[in-house]
């Protein structure tokens, strides 16, 4: 069966499986503080330019997302979202859990605007009786592929300094931004208070690198990730996935990957006349398709059903990964063309 | 200067005010297990036609809902609310504190349909990576002054049965809901699983009588209170006023006093042509004037800036209350004819 | 029926309900920002000698604590308290409710000491795995009706200062503590970073001050309490109370005749060579009795059992209040007189 | 340099290396629903005599403890545990954070006793005022090394159906236990509620099992697991794991191996009489040294300080592992040798 369900099914990239494999037997210290987690932290520094930056090395991106905001926020402060943001609607309630308001405002693209941040800023950062605006929560690429550039990035860390707000970007698909968008990691390093680069979705077996650049948010967090249970005890598997995928550029090239495929994809799409639900650059694409030929897609691809459309036709989701082959994409391209004619 | 903010700023009643002078002295156990407690429980319980209900008395509103929902929910349960819900608006966050996601769902007139609630299970129920819809908050009044007929509640009481939800209903202005509506206590104690009987605003020191229907909500809820801060000390004092309130029909009779000045205010102010943002049965007013003439009015009447309707027009919101008197309407209509003419 | 159970059982003191009912027909904002409000301050600010505190108003002790606590620490951060400490025997886990770790210490008297909490620092502050220790809370009087001298406080202080810890100060009973101690209030302001003034236990209807001195733990403190729920719709009632209570030196002389009353009955007991559990120098006195004794007394007594001795004594608890007489003292010093011969 | 410092340093038991690395190209569903996940829990069921158990694959040992118990317990409900129970002492106040209180009873060795339980149960279950016992927490082996015999564990059981608790048993050494107690994982899947099946301190990469046998406990966990962070998104890596280490019995081996050096090294120790800290048959060891004797070993040898026991001694741990070889028994027992005489 042909695979575009998602970029987070197979297991680890070659490369980054055989550096777990060759430091296996090695006895560390834990929690974190071995010398892989030290060497990927110098890597991650130097790639952001963030020389004093704090990163922290969590299992899964919920518990990237709930640790850093819980460690972040008061009890009484809160955080805007795109209403397509994951905390908002993949998340089970996390960030509430830990006490937290989100205020999630409607987007089409899944991209936040300052000018909407602004507009909630203005509405409730003065009014004791609601909970207080403090963090701005990005996803970038978007749940729905879409990609900030650094013009909106810069517009965003700008509103979020009128107001006090810190920006936190969860990249659980960075890779993929990176790959698409002018805005480097240098640009994430200098605009956000805080920031991820996911791997589980880029060829690591799990894991996302949490960049602190902001120091007032530093002290404790070791502690809070404890209390979360966001520490891993070997934590030097964490820190050897991500020295083999920063070293040597990998990161980036498996993010290419993944886009070459998406965009060889979407070419094929446009050559067969579906029309899509947005335009997105990323590993996400989101083709509307008459629901006859989605069921009949089913039986030989394994893809996500996204939206209803109207009473006849959907929207569906394919993602391509790092490692999507060219035959997959010839297969699918093929089979939709039949389905469709 | 003219009072028409709110309907929480004056004392007490004189009747309640004179029961808790007049049994000041008294010494009894604490905590809300005396016997003027008790008594008043007796009155709410036939008053409901629930003799098997539990009732406990809390000191503010809330207190109340973030009381009863805290031990209603498990932490993975959301709230169902309308956007105007005083959960969502002016508790800053105080559901969310206690772990608990809030949906919101758009509503006009501050009322929540039965399909809404429909639509939005439809969404979450079965979606593992959303928290669970797990009780219907409804308001009654509502914050714009609307109110839910019988049928409306049954409508609720049904979508509620077919999900497996709670229907809640904050109560802090019953008084008003029971003068203007078809729905009586009864309904009340038939159809949700919780209510409140809010004393705060119908004339009451302070107070929320919460009533709780369903017995699967009713263990361990002292404990609860005592947890959330919200079990007073000299509990008889609530069991007091609520005594005196509920014996001679008090609590009906100042509620229908607030709608009967509520009433003459709003037929002054059609005979002044005056545009409504919503026409409300109520206590509460919404009136749009232009931005002059509330500049001009504020400086002898103290009433809230509800809305921006346009660049030149504004909604503020009069409410009237028990003590409000014939000349205080008069006065206020005679002076808004003078400024719009 | 003899009444020595409690301190909190009456209503009011005759010149607090005097100054309730006579302010009960005025109509001022709400939520704590009226004018009585703003003079109890004033007043608070001069006894305390802290004119830049904040002060609050909270309607009951276990929701002062709570909101203090919970707005003060962050979510890894944990309270030392002694192990009778209100917050850890009788609040029903509220502050853990909050997210926080109580370190409950061991005590004989109720008192904390600085040594205690020196070691406990030692510990617990560089272990990455332990919450740490933030706030040192204490009570004043504490559970067991004992005192801490000025001496005591500052060494507590000190400890703070060490570990960079805040030191507050549950003033449930601070009347008492203040009738009996070298520290006065203005010892409080320079050695507290915040502590409460309680009022339930002396003689107001209701209501604990808490003043806040450290501006560090100043900032949206009104958000936290809303979000508790612990912001009085009707917020002058705790400012008029608080005036009256506080203009012409009627809290301390509460106080004053509550201690005087508790020195009567304890110099009696001396007398009847009855053996106490503690030498407690405040409104609590804990005498042991035979059982026998004991449930003799129970019939013409209201009290408090407080802990077993051995298998044919216990310990009850006697509690004195400003509205404890003379004749109630003879009473009940005749009647232990008899039972015992 | 010698190893002995714990049991979670080494990466994974090559056979689990193995089934990773053989399945790493797989593309499965996430989250816990495939097939690999599927066939652990049918080993699960099997080796536990449960075929209705819930099995739940969790990363990590605070995560699961912290995801378990914030699922079963309601706000005001409280664990009971040892004051050497890992959630009392190393997680952070990861319970806390959820909103619970820990009961932390006084043992000497480690464990838990019936009558200790029975004894807190009749003080706080009636009293309001406290939170409400109503889970005992256990590890086995406990954090001392000591471990539960099948007797102990179903006065347990018998104490926990008389007060209504549940009983929790964390297993993160549940195969040591297992190794050298007469209590059966069947003996587990009848006395306890729940326990976990500990991987990470037994040869696997990472990885706890959670095993629910209460059904009552059973609703909604996997929605609690995603709002806690829990879930991982691979989540075959665990069943694959779990698969390789419950179908040959390679679990209990690697365990017996652990078990085997820690008694050579025991009695090596003897024979140098060494005194012990506790007498504990498992693969913690706790010798007491000179400090002197303690600062030479500390050049040559990885291992814990433990306690202070006098001026001159303190206590340290040895932990043994499924990869401990008879040469680094035999060095390090020469060293000792060499060093104390």
């Amino acid at each position: 069966m042909l695979f575009f369900r998602n970029d987070y099914s197979n297991g680890a990239h070659p490369a980054i499986l055989e550096a777990l494999c060759r430091t296996n037997a090695e006895l560390t210290v834990g929690y974190g503080v071995d010398g892989y987690c030290q060497k990927a932290t110098e890597l991650i520094r130097q790639l952001c330019a963030t020389p004093q930056a704090e990163v922290h090395y969590i299992v899964g991106g919920t518990q990237a997302n709930k640790t850093a905001l819980g460690a972040f926020l008061r009890p009484w402060e809160a955080v805007i979202t795109a209403d397509s943001g994951h905390i908002q609607v993949h998340e089970a309630g996390a960030i509430e859990h830990n006490g937290h308001r989100l205020y999630p405002l409607p987007v089409q693209n899944g991209k936040l605007t300052a000018e909407q941040v602004h507009a909630l800023c203005q509405l409730y950062t003065q009014d004791e009786t609601a909970a207080a605006p403090k963090l701005v929560y990005i996803s970038n690429t978007t749940e729905l592929g879409t990609v900030y550039t650094r013009a909106e990035l810069q517009a965003l860390r700008q509103v979020c300094d009128t107001w006090d707000l810190y920006l936190y970007c969860d990249g659980a698909r960075l890779g993929c931004a990176l790959a698409v968008s002018d805005a480097t990691l240098e640009d994430y390093g200098a605009l956000c208070d805080a920031f991820t680069i996911g791997g589980t979705k880029n060829g690591l077996l799990f894991g996302e690198a949490l960049v602190i650049t902001n120091p007032a948010l530093m002290p404790s967090f070791r502690r809070c990730m404890k209390q979360q249970g966001a520490m891993l005890a070997k934590g030097r598997l964490l820190g050897v996935q991500y020295c083999a995928a920063l070293e040597d550029g990998l990161y980036l090239q498996l993010a290419q990957q993944a886009i070459d495929s998406a965009n060889q994809l979407s070419s094929g799409l446009k050559r067969l006349q579906i029309p899509m639900l947005i335009d997105s650059p990323s590993n996400q694409l989101f083709p509307i398709l008459p629901n006859a030929v989605i069921q009949q897609l089913q039986e030989a691809v394994s893809f996500e059903c996204w939206s209803t459309v109207d009473d006849e036709h959907s929207c569906i989701r394919f993602v391509t990964a790092w490692h999507t082959t060219q035959e997959e994409i010839d297969e699918l391209l093929a089979l939709l063309s039949q389905l469709l004619s």
